[in-house]
């Protein structure tokens, strides 16, 4: 692990599958792709092939110099898209430096195997606006609630609480403590939500189910009651959608609850259709196979078409419905992405993925399929995958690792294994690298970069101020991938685990509120708004070491320079000729002075810390 | 690149997939493995955990120390095997050095994707055999003539060529000009095979065909009559199997020649079954898809089921019919294994290589299932898939670069890329590594380690001398993967490529055997062979600096260390304690003293070079 100076880093040779490489991001399979590769000057090398595997064989075509700039040389090279997974890397030869492969992990001055190959993804693509996109989570149950929830009555499994009453995170109600929010409660906030400047409501389930989270289904034709039924949904759809935001929803494609109607039919009747969904024992047992041991959760089995029917094939499928008015989902966020359709010998997860996206590809709405997906995603994100993830594995661990306070309070289900530690720069960055390397860029891009949500402890109780919550907001707002706010996340709100996080909006309460952070969000959502760079450019890293990252983002025609230091420390210096600094650079966030070069043509960047700074250098 | 050397190497913790590590090699699906870490005395962790994704969720279950040695502590972890392709790796905790991830690639301070993860290999694995295999390639039309092949009519297509005539490798007649070498040829000459301790024989296509190569059959039903057809074949292999050897068959699952029965059906009938064997451009175009642009060999289609049915599932298919007495072939090297089923939106492969493993298990033969694959083959040897390859990506490349002159004369295709240079044995390791990582260790055990074969330069055109001819068969025999030996590179014969490389077999001339390098590859094969280490023991690098390698092979009761020198140089020196040197140890290759540590408690390897030499630690 070693640390990344900005000298070695603006020598290296890069590519990435930003616009700037990759011109047409989405090429169709049967065409070819030009890719680009830039060398910079004193590099050295005289010749650069591109090597793709059409077919499954290695194949090397040859580039040309596609033009020079003061400070590199652009190669050009074809790349024939034979296969939705089609994966690329360069050859450079020549020079002092010889023999060398560039990768997604860097460059290799030997023979590498195909993990770290650049991805293509073929279309039909994830949905360009999800790229551009701010996200907001929403809970239900805990975000806002309306006027009609006080008629409503209480369901027997439930546990009522006010909405000022503390959540149980730990005890037995955790799962059946109700606070009563709902969709209109939802539909009255589009203000705040718009004013944070995200622009795409997510809400965790909202199909009934006899738990507060819902993720234990009872039926999924129909919004629960509990939280105003089909027409609340219909009804913050429409307001969404008039504000030119877009919905999404959330569907447990692993599991159902055991009191889902389905369910209930299997056990009732053996010889059901509705028998073949589920993983029973045997043929007269009702042992069930579940989730991680939880029997209200009973796992899917998708070996059977009736169920595939149901759940994700068509316009009339589970997931087809909700698309179509008055609903007008934009999309789903899958729940168990990873273990959805696997059990054993059974793999059938990419089977369900493509008839996912077969599915919202034929609603003509341009939906989002986002898989909920913790760990290494790549061989699930490559060729029709799913579009994205909630990427805890590229963004959330090492953000929250590199930015953790020592003494952070974060409570772990039991069995878990310690969280990753508070670890210097260098190491986060390796990880995001290795993730992002694994997989297509569009899928990076489109994934969920995630501080914190309904699953994890809140940021700010694992960074514990707010001068590091602002630098980890920052990174959310400035590397690839698109945000996700967990809603509460921007007054600064805490929670040790993911259950204590489920805080009740505190609408009741402003004085309560963070209204720095708040600021903060706002500025940092503008300036991802107004820069492509931000939202679709490439990423080139300049510097990781300890308490201290800085990167480039580039699109054509644009060029931020960031600066994240969770702690004060010797001020980073860069070389201003290969850095392309010519003039001064303003600081477009942080208040920082603008960048210039010094006698000796170096920029030199505070050293003050917890800081984050941007600077436009073109 | 980082040179590796022994002091650091023997300090890092390790584990492997061998027996040391892992007892049961091939755990049933539902079962659980356990499985080894050995933890350097003063590393100083103090916890382990191992690492899944049991149903693609990613899981920790905690290890137990199993006992301490003076060296070593060594930790015990279960793994659940819940899936045909199960990974894993090891989560080291406390102690000065803290949080680290060790995976076949390494030990990493930081979170990395899945992607060198130890793998298991589940049942039914490779044969027993075949990973203490000695394969001996033979091209049936250059290996040797019966006193029958002087009676034989030359085909119209044929140019014929005397023994003694100089292959025209380059030229119009390169795949016609038919030498006359046949299968009671091989019969003949077993006793060679046998005396060089090679115990399996490969013979590449005897099916009829219009080349020499007869990678273009015209029928998979019968042996070609040009090498003495069926009755000829029964009778190698009733030789071979008299012996206690093996015998391999060679058959193209990508394409068929444009000659072949099934072919011209699908041209002269475009209703009939075999019209759905292959890719025409229409329905009303003969227009095919063939193999990388030559147009006598035909891609099959396997979305034809009765392809599938013909070619290779069941006992009375194509792959099974020759494993029946009394061809009694031990199992299949396959032609194209990277390309097999695969053509742009198909993806068959796995399907057939299914098919494939069924229909040899289902033989009782104990049958290899081997595929030529040169590139990245990770993903089809995860899980169900191919039981080994042709090890070129692994072995061959890195071993050829390392050793390969400055000045070797190799010639390649027009089009391909220029060749790996010579390069330093870090950047060799690098790559052995890397591949290595990324399969389950049981394939690599499988899978053969190739110096040359009919498809490239010869080893001795590449690495000039005799004497770095004796450190590349050294690698040959002692790192994993089982040996295969291409038709008179033992005997120093050379070859600028494939084609020129594909010399009839001296008989004629035994003046111009190198008797030296024979004896060589004697010793070596006959070391390797009562091994155990050798042959299905771990490996840990010790060093790999420039013009050195060094290595460990461990079993339990037995370690090898060897060493590769392809110049002279600084003698490497051992730390004797972690090494575990204690007394004497013999020298078992090479020809240098035995090996005892110094008052300093180090070993000093000799310096000289080229050198390959090998000590019994214990």
């Amino acid at each position: 692990m070693t640390p990344v100076d900005p000298a070695s880093a603006l020598a290296l040779p890069h590519s990435d599958g930003s616009a700037l490489f990759v011109p047409d991001d989405a090429p169709a399979v049967g065409s070819t792709a030009t890719v680009f590769l830039r060398v910079p000057t004193g590099d050295g090398a005289t010749g650069v092939h591109v090597r793709s595997t059409p077919d499954g064989e290695a194949e090397l075509f040859p580039g040309t110099v596609d033009r020079t700039t003061p400070t590199d040389t652009w190669w050009r090279c074809e790349v024939p898209v034979r296969n939705p997974d089609t994966h690329y890397r360069f050859l450079l030869t020549g020079g002092p430096r010889g023999y060398r492969w560039l990768t997604g992990a860097g460059v290799h001055g030997h023979e590498v195997t195909d993990a770290a190959d650049f991805r293509l993804a073929v279309p039909p693509a994830a949905p360009g606006w999800a790229r551009d996109a701010v996200v907001y989570q929403v809970f239900p149950d805990r975000f806002a609630r309306s006027p009609a929830a006080d008629g409503r009555r209480t369901p027997a499994w439930a546990h009522p609480a006010r909405w000022q009453d503390p959540v149980d995170a730990f005890g037995p109600t955790v799962a059946t403590q109700l606070y009563g929010g709902d969709l209109d409660g939802v539909t009255a906030h589009l203000d705040h939500v718009a004013g944070l400047g995200a622009d795409t409501v997510y809400l965790t389930p909202f199909f009934p189910a006899e738990s507060n989270h819902r993720y234990n289904a009872t039926d999924f034709t129909a919004v629960d009651p509990l939280l105003g039924g089909d027409e609340a949904l219909a009804r913050l759809s429409d307001a969404v959608h008039r504000r030119g935001m877009r919905l999404l929803g959330d569907l447990t494609t692993n599991h159902c609850g055991d009191t889902h109607t389905w369910f209930r039919r299997a056990l009732a009747d053996r010889g059901s259709a509705e028998r073949g969904f589920f993983y029973f024992a045997g043929p007269d047992s009702d042992a069930y196979e579940n989730w991680l041991g939880y029997d209200t959760l009973v796992k899917f089995d998708f070996g059977s078409a009736e169920l595939r029917r149901r759940l994700v094939e068509g316009p009339d499928s589970t997931a087809g419905r909700w698309l179509r008015p008055p609903f007008s989902l934009d999309g789903w966020r899958i729940d168990v992405g990873q273990m959805t359709g696997r059990r054993g010998r059974d793999d059938h997860n990419r089977a369900v993925v493509r008839a996912l996206r077969r599915t919202l590809a034929d609603s003509g709405r341009d939906a989002l399929l986002l898989a909920e997906h913790s760990f290494d995603a790549s061989a699930d994100l490559a060729g029709e995958g799913w579009h994205g993830v909630m990427d805890y594995a590229r963004f959330s661990t090492p953000v929250r690792s590199w930015l953790r306070a020592p003494d952070a309070e974060e409570h772990r289900h039991p069995g878990l294994p310690p969280p990753v530690p508070r670890l210097p720069a260098e190491a986060s960055v390796a990880t995001m690298r290795a993730f992002t390397a694994a997989r297509p860029w569009r899928a990076t891009a489109t994934s969920w970069s995630i501080l914190s949500s309904h699953d994890t402890a809140r940021i700010r109780t694992l960074v514990r101020t707010r001068e590091v919550h602002e630098v980890a907001a920052g990174l959310l707002f400035t590397l690839p991938g698109a945000p996700m706010v967990f809603a509460g996340d921007e007054l600064g709100l805490t929670g040790t685990s993911g259950e204590a996080a489920r805080t009740p909006f505190p609408w009741h309460a402003p004085e309560t509120w963070d209204g720095q952070t708040l600021d903060a969000y706002r500025a940092l959502a503008a300036l991802r708004r107004r820069s492509t760079a931000l939202r679709r450019g490439g990423l080139r890293w300049l510097a990781a070491d300890g308490d201290v990252m800085a990167f480039l983002r580039e699109a054509p025609g644009e060029r931020l320079l960031v600066l994240a230091r969770r702690a004060p420390g010797r001020p980073l210096r860069l070389p201003a000729v290969p850095l392309g600094l010519t003039g001064e650079a303003p600081n477009v966030h942080g208040g920082a002075p603008p960048l210039v070069a010094d006698a000796t043509s170096t920029a030199v960047l505070p050293g003050d810390g917890p800081t984050f700074q941007v600077w436009q250098l073109a």
